[in-house]
């Protein structure tokens, strides 16, 4: 894997995760246990069930994050690997460390932390977080700097979200606000930081291939089959997550149908762009999430869905890039 | 995405698909609602289990569709970008023009039809058939022509499978017949009217290669691994389910072995085809679907998976490409 | 399909095949069937939740061994067509025959074997074994060497776990010892016997190029991501599941991090290596089997996660690359 060139020595990140692990090693040995096992092993109380119907969600979302939005973020042919193991590798820290946090903040009961599928759930929303801001500098930051980053960026995440959600009460199922609008902020902040001085021109190996654009692509496609689940599995159980499922999945269906009506019009030879396809599909499923769990009318979704889109591409087309990339508020490159 | 040289205007496709998505908002709008809340959020009734129920195998069949059998038609290694494209769109302009006419056709009560998941389910399996039928100008059409396929093709699945199921009462979860023997015909139907004169020869771009069939082969083993998933999701919970499991898995596995034997037998050298081997795996699945939750004893499924593997390998080798692809009435190159 | 050059003449593969096949029909024809089916359809008994509770597990796993697996030993850019049809042949020939050899060793009674979803998943754990032996031979042994492979390696496998599981009474839900071990130490013993020689160098066509390497990497996400199903399917359901779950998320993200560590601290210029991520990265997997289920302190979990990824790492730095193969005990190749 190549390290962009950079000053800082090549042990510091060793050196920083591995002190990570083990601190936090310590910290679980200290504080961190399960729920007392139930009195029998055939037990089948609520606890168990709502493993049960999360857990496939659960799987769905690792696999739209580990596969899907790696995959996407292969479009640069030869930062590929780098991409995919740099995505692991954040996803895998950030939650942990927001594992830690948010056991301190919420779940801090008689000097213990009872950990259960649950909470690992919420952390690796906090760690989406991170993963979307990623998208934002990957390919020009080292290792060391996305993972100061996400030290950084998880416990003011969940200030924010503790400030949206629990203080101003406002309804956001779907993670749209405490998520998506954060990360894209927060990313494009540390983009500026990093790289004040100009937009760099794309380093020669940065065009995207035949290739590349495939891969990208089907990551693409696994965000967009996924997403029914993510925006779905925090709500509650009946009749509401059954409204996010389907107000998801029309609005990204509008959203696909839209981008591609979007796209073709704005090229002068009626052609579809990568760039536009990869990022309009997904809007609509980012836009769904503030109202998913609502009993809005099924228009609405597919309303929501089209004009995110058309905002999504529009956006592409006229702004800049990285500005772009941020008005569509969701993971995507800006090709 | 090259659209291939036709003689339309470069604006119809935005056009008519805007133009389809508008109609389609205003349908919703007027005409489409879901289910009254239930009284609590809690409330997990028989609607809410059915969600549960239903919904992983409506993730299982959303992968098959657009991961599977995008990556299976990427087999021509320069138009492997836009048949994923083409599969997604296709999938997503179908499926709402099914709910249109489902609704109106099945679920129109006092000026309202009431969404869920499985109307939407049933949307889907409607819009398999345009995507199995697509395999047969797929590449030599252009996207309006698919689109216009799609357009017709529903209400005329729609008008057999009514014909089919409820007047001659045949038995078919799988949607062996209404599906996959309707859309093969179809198809066929549709690229001899477009291509009536010869057997094009294919474009130089259009040779596999070393990658583009290991693509392809991922998409074949994607469509594989949940096949069960799509015979089995509209037979009776309970028994029912468990049988349509089983029987497809040892149709499939029975298949899987089964070509490698025909494919090798028919090979001078002994040699595997990926052809054969991406179009025999699936036969199985494609002819267990008429009695898959039926109590036939296991052998029968073993027996009718191998029988459709030999049918399909033979059928590849001895008949015009055209015809090897129908007979196998599957999803399916022509290499 | 390019067939290793060898001396065995070109037909033995489909007759081989064709009369296990033939064979299995037969058998199944005689003594396997279903449970009787419930008094109506509509049962949702205890069987019938048990499948609703398995499927899931078992598709999953299903994705991890033909997709997953598949992809990660395409890091061969020329062999990797073959390595996925090989293990996709390997995981139906050898789960059928555990089938019939299970069938006949545990569940026969009165002259009949009831088949269920349970059962297919046991053929499909002693599958497992196979396709890691496999790891060490693959791209060297023609398909009909690995098919007298995986025919005697099934019987060698039930009796060892008989053994194990049966007589010592050990606990091993994850089969880290019954499937793990054993079958790395099959495929060592088979390498041995078959390559005894030497340590062929590797054929020029067999180094991993970068799009090889991106495509292996994806495997073994995949692999990465469905894990815990594997681990926690045979877990009582309940608690015991849950907490397995837990602790394959744990030891599994443990793995990646610590990987990560060891890997950039052996390197002089602090760079990763594929070959170390893509098996450290699996190897808490591997080692949590043994106790995943029990109340063992979450800490403990990381601790192992982390202490099987150092192992792993070391163990493909200072060993030769066989046999730190076979210290990871788990797919994976070296690189």
């Amino acid at each position: 894997m190549a390290v962009p060139p950079s000053t800082h020595p090549r042990r510091l990140l060793p050196l920083f995760l591995g002190l990570f692990q083990g601190t936090l090693l310590l910290f679980f040995a200290l504080f961190v246990t399960y729920d007392e096992p139930s009195a029998q092993a055939e037990d089948t109380s609520l606890v168990a069930n709502q493993v049960y119907s999360t857990f496939p969600f659960f799987q769905d979302i690792q696999v739209m994050l580990v596969v899907g939005l790696g995959l996407l973020l292969t479009f640069l042919p030869r930062y590929g690997f780098s991409a995919l193991t740099h995505i692991f590798l954040l996803l895998n820290f950030s939650m942990q460390w927001a594992l830690v946090l948010q056991g301190l903040l919420h779940h801090f009961h008689q000097g213990q932390i009872h950990l259960d599928l649950h909470k690992l759930l919420l952390s690796v929303f906090a760690a989406v977080t991170v993963l979307i801001s990623v998208g934002a500098i990957l390919g020009r930051a080292s290792p060391c700097q996305l993972l100061i980053m996400a030290t950084c960026e998880i416990p003011l995440y969940l200030a924010t979200e503790w400030v949206i959600v629990t203080c101003l009460g406002v309804q956001d199922v779907g993670g749209t606000i405490t998520i998506h609008v954060f990360s894209c902020y927060f990313g494009l902040g540390v983009s500026k930081t990093l790289f004040r001085a100009t937009q760099q021109p794309l380093h020669p190996k940065e065009t995207p291939t035949t290739s590349s654009d495939l891969m990208s692509l089907v990551g693409t496609l696994i965000l967009w089959v996924f997403w029914p689940s993510f925006v779905a599995v925090l709500c509650q159980p009946g009749d509401a997550q059954h409204r996010a499922i389907l107000n998801t999945l029309l609005a990204m269906s509008a959203s696909a149908i839209t981008t591609v009506v979007a796209s073709s019009l704005l090229d002068r030879d009626g052609k579809l762009s990568p760039g536009h396809l990869q990022n309009g599909s997904l809007a609509g499923g980012v836009a769904i999430g503030v109202l998913a769990d609502m009993a809005v009318p099924p228009a609405a979704s597919l309303a929501l869905g089209s004009l995110s889109a058309v905002l999504c591409v529009l956006g592409f087309r006229f702004l800049t890039p990285s500005w772009a990339l941020h008005l569509c508020m969701g993971p995507g490159h800006s090709a």
